[in-house]
């Protein structure tokens, strides 16, 4: 998923060039006509994984990609709101679930993408869900019921992998890893 | 630091308005002529705590703003890169100093600035360090040499300060905590 390339502007519309400002030492989007620096920064995404008397609330994509796979509920961070609100906001919408008491769980960055997703855990309060309108089904389940081969994302699958390690550990961690795919892109390397 | 508004499409150039995508719940910058539509989300800021010996490598800022208050070695992390290599790479680049073995520390949400800070500590190796083009001065501090009054930002002083409480009890946890501006603007509320 590269980032649209920038053409136009954002303060003028002058035409714009890729180039390295005085002072930088990465190109950037550059205005020819004013000189405004469009920046380009990698986007947070956050979600949860909803906990209900040992089972973790799954959501079936209703979009694409990865429609009808299975994932936790996670989206783009928001302007105006802090990490932890915003997983709450995506659980709440793509699981019309509330959950409370959030602790921070993982970090991964997927530099491939631009992307670094920040997972909580998070109790679910009350026990009830329904499909929001980016799911088409929305489902408790333990351990033995992840669909594993259906799940949408592989850092879904990463972050699930480790939750019930430590769950069988007896003790949750902080997470912090990268994803990097293969150079044959046919997998993912966690580092 | 509010975002500049966006007033033209990167895309074609065209006029572009403040308005409710259809399927969305919150106002875009939409283009008018060919409706691309001009997300703008949070930024992640990332840096490091370099210890050695049981100090630690702040920063004197050679730029604005905050210019001649110390900082950790931080700054906005880049496309294509992990959020644990950023935190290097600035630490390189502002401190000309190495670090190892990173460990996530902190992630503190800034909503007021659409900032997210992901804070690692780092083993200084070698013990080296110079002052990098942004900064005027680079030290190592024990606990006791900390300068408190001249900090550049609240988000480093409240990094430091669970530092030495997590080093005093023997003890480095993962924090996770959003900084927000009190009501009158005066101090920050940590929660």
């Amino acid at each position: 998923m590269p980032k649209p390339e920038i053409r136009f502007c954002s303060q003028c519309g002058g035409p714009v060039r890729l180039r390295v400002p005085e002072g930088d030492n990465l190109p950037r989007h550059v205005c020819e006509r004013c000189g405004f620096i469009h920046y380009q920064n990698p986007k947070i995404v956050t979600g949860c994984i909803p906990e209900h008397e040992g089972r973790v609330l799954l959501c079936r994509r209703a979009i694409e990609p990865r429609y009808g796979l299975w994932t936790l509920p996670a989206g783009f961070m928001e302007n105006d709101e802090t990490v932890a609100e915003a997983a709450a906001r995506e659980t709440l919408e793509e699981a019309r679930a509330h959950v409370r008491d959030l602790e921070l769980y993982a970090v991964f960055s997927l530099p491939h993408i631009n992307q670094v997703y920040v997972m909580y855990r998070g109790r679910l309060d009350p026990p009830e869900f329904a499909p929001g309108a980016e799911s088409l089904e929305v489902r408790l389940m333990h351990e033995t019921e992840i669909p594993w081969e259906a799940l949408a994302f592989p850092v879904i699958a990463e972050t699930l992998r480790r939750y019930f390690a430590d769950r069988r550990a007896g003790r949750f961690g902080v997470h912090e890893a990268a994803l990097v795919p293969t150079a044959d892109r046919s997998g993912f390397v966690v580092r």
